[in-house]
């Protein structure tokens, strides 16, 4: 088994309510902060051989909205 | 200005309801997974000098029950 992590994020462009939040809630509270997105992070231990990019694509994101990239840990 | 990313995951050992979800959902479609867990990413720039895990600590996270890791992009 490999452990790996996938890093899902809005698309750049795309409207992110969470992403805007953040950065006005920590700018509100004197912080230098740019380009704040909010995306999801899912970590997984898959087989050896397992194409986890086919698993993301069909089963976890929305490709429209939302691009990744992933990590073994 | 520097861009970072805070990976946010439920505490190892505490109830994470999306990850097990995903999990099941996976394995009823045929592949092997385990032990998934569910989170959120966060990726910013600050500025340089900026000490990221006084921001994430006081403002981002729960250290009740999630636990994180900063990257630097």
């Amino acid at each position: 088994m490999k452990k790996v992590r996938v890093l899902i994020l809005p698309k750049e462009g795309l409207l992110d309510p969470q992403g805007r939040a953040v950065e006005e809630m920590l700018k509100d509270n004197g912080f230098k902060v740019e380009n704040v997105r909010v995306g999801k992070v899912v970590e997984m231990e898959v087989e050896d051989n397992q194409d986890v990019s086919s698993i993301v694509d069909k089963y976890i994101i929305n490709p429209l909205i939302e691009e990744y990239e992933i990590e073994e840990v």
